[in-house]
């Protein structure tokens, strides 16, 4: 087990790499656990869960909504929690989002941890302090920044991780490497999944790697106003058609960084082997890079976006490899880049 | 016009005192405005709006919930707000509570201020950073603590105040007197619910001196971990019976203070005339000081107090007038002083 302590303005945030799922009663300090996780987690790992409260939420993105919320809160008055009371959430990026978003507006805020169970909560979901749910399809829209008091890595829930789920989560961390990365990006080139799957000191160095990329930007830039945007790269268009073709969160933002990618080519009008390179990867780990996606529709989504505001929306693009940057783009012209996206 | 500073942790908080409407242009600083008013309000002032985004709800606190919050943020979505917005709540509490959180919890927080038009509002709701909304009837049960950018006071608003609403807002401000201020209460006590409505001076140095009181007290503990909590001074009994009774907030914490009273005497052993003059005091300013409320049914309520953790319950006697402190009773003892109470 390593430990490491992240430090952030309102908080700092215990970080358990490779520990066992045990600990989290010493880590909520004496207080009172409720877990909150899916029936897919908990039909998997019921055992881990005898013995505590828990709320059981139903699996998947298309939960992440208000009516999950209200059940959850609704579960938490009739069980009597109160402000002594600390909420563990334990599963993929929409536990986590919604637990933290719950244990943040219950009777004003209360403390709350996480234990990430996949790999998109383990690099990406659970860091950073963001939580929320989605509104009538549109990610995100509802939600606070808050920390959690801990994260704890149990690699043994990789074990029962669907395949589709490891795929879905190395698109955030080829995105890590992507915008940040080189070397990243280039050991990845000379891996492939199974490796990871199958060589646990492999996964366990990988997530921590990612883990501190993540830290590393938001821990600069907690309000969003610049280094942490660059974490959208692939999440705008990624968004429209996660929202319209109903694909796992990571297999819209592989599509997404493809496009994002296309787009920046354009931009900078230099023709490098970019576009070449980043498909070839999200290929090798198994990811969608085509889509035929109904650009209007998609444009519509857009628009309701967070990075919007005024008629610009900041879109990332993609540099070098290793390498990303924000740029304001006029609504008009990004409208235009979407259309004629070939993504084939 | 008078301007001051509220300096909280996390804000400064603009607020000006017998300002005039208008000069929220200037205070949200170029962003995008958008007012969330009630259908009351709205029908009296309806000139105000004209030319700007206005979101009506519902009035009265059994609107304040969740659904109405539904409302609020579908149509922001529909109008397209995004984060260059800015929310300003005009209304009474249920208003500025709503909007607040609204603001707090869309794109996980956009910038709001707010123009308080009743007496409870503008001394007591608007003031200390706390907002949310009621759920199955417990008050406040989900919110989170954040500032508004400003706080303006335009006295005019008062013209069309109905009197139980000011009736109900003296309730808060003879609160404030009774933990912090004897020369508040004598004052009080000299004089009468109509000289306050018919003179604007008398009327505007009472709002302003209860603003101050009550940031006073927010702004050195605004986690609540002590001080604060004075304020809670009527309102656990208050709440259930509010609950239960569907009383106006200010009738029930007039009750609730009573009761606090009551209880407050008996736990210290002193029969001074605290009680009576609490009493004469609230019946002055036309509110309740009896009910027959049912004493198990708002023992139910209380039990998911947010005062509440563990065995206990936070719970603020009346030590003399001007003087209140913080007791933390077993809940069995708080039962049997609940079961007791004469409140006759």
């Amino acid at each position: 087990m390593e430990k490491e302590l992240f430090q952030f303005s309102q908080k700092q945030v215990q970080v358990l790499f490779d520990a066992t799922f045990n600990l989290v009663n010493e880590l909520s300090g004496g207080k009172k656990l409720i877990f909150i996780t899916d029936q897919n987690l908990f039909n998997l790992h019921e055992e881990k869960f005898k013995g505590y409260q828990t709320i059981i939420i139903p699996a998947g993105e298309a939960n992440k909504n208000q009516a999950t919320v209200n059940q959850v809160i609704n579960e938490l008055i009739a069980i009597g929690a109160d402000r002594k009371s600390f909420i563990v959430g334990v599963g993929g990026g929409v536990v986590t989002d919604l637990a933290g978003f719950v244990a943040s507006i219950f009777m004003r805020g209360i403390s709350f941890g996480f234990v990430p169970t996949s790999i998109l909560a383990m690099v990406d979901a659970a860091v950073g302090g963001k939580n929320g749910i989605d509104v009538g399809g549109f990610k995100n829209m509802v939600g606070v920044i808050r920390h959690p008091e801990f994260l704890l890595y149990d690699y043994q829930f990789l074990k029962t991780l669907p395949e589709e789920e490891w795929r879905s989560g190395f698109a955030e961390i080829i995105k890590h490497a992507c915008i940040k990365d080189r070397g990243l990006f280039t050991f990845l080139q000379n891996k492939k999944l199974s490796d990871f799957q199958n060589e646990h000191k492999l996964i366990a160095d990988l997530v921590k790697q990612n883990v501190l990329i993540k830290y590393k930007v938001v821990s600069e830039d907690e309000n969003e106003n610049g280094e942490r945007q660059l974490l959208n790269f692939g999440h705008t268009i990624g968004h429209a058609i996660e929202h319209e073709c109903t694909l796992m969160h990571g297999y819209a933002i592989s599509i997404g960084m493809v496009a994002a990618t296309e787009i920046s080519e354009k931009i900078d009008g230099i023709n490098d082997n970019r576009i070449v390179l980043v498909k070839e990867l999200l290929k090798k780990y198994g990811l969608p890079t085509t889509s035929n996606f109904d650009r209007e529709k998609a444009w519509n989504i857009m628009l309701a976006d967070k990075k919007k505001s005024g008629g610009y929306l900041n879109f990332i693009v993609l540099d070098e490899i290793g390498k990303a940057s924000v740029k304001q783009l006029a609504l008009p012209k990004l409208h235009t880049y979407l259309t004629e996206l070939s993504l084939s």
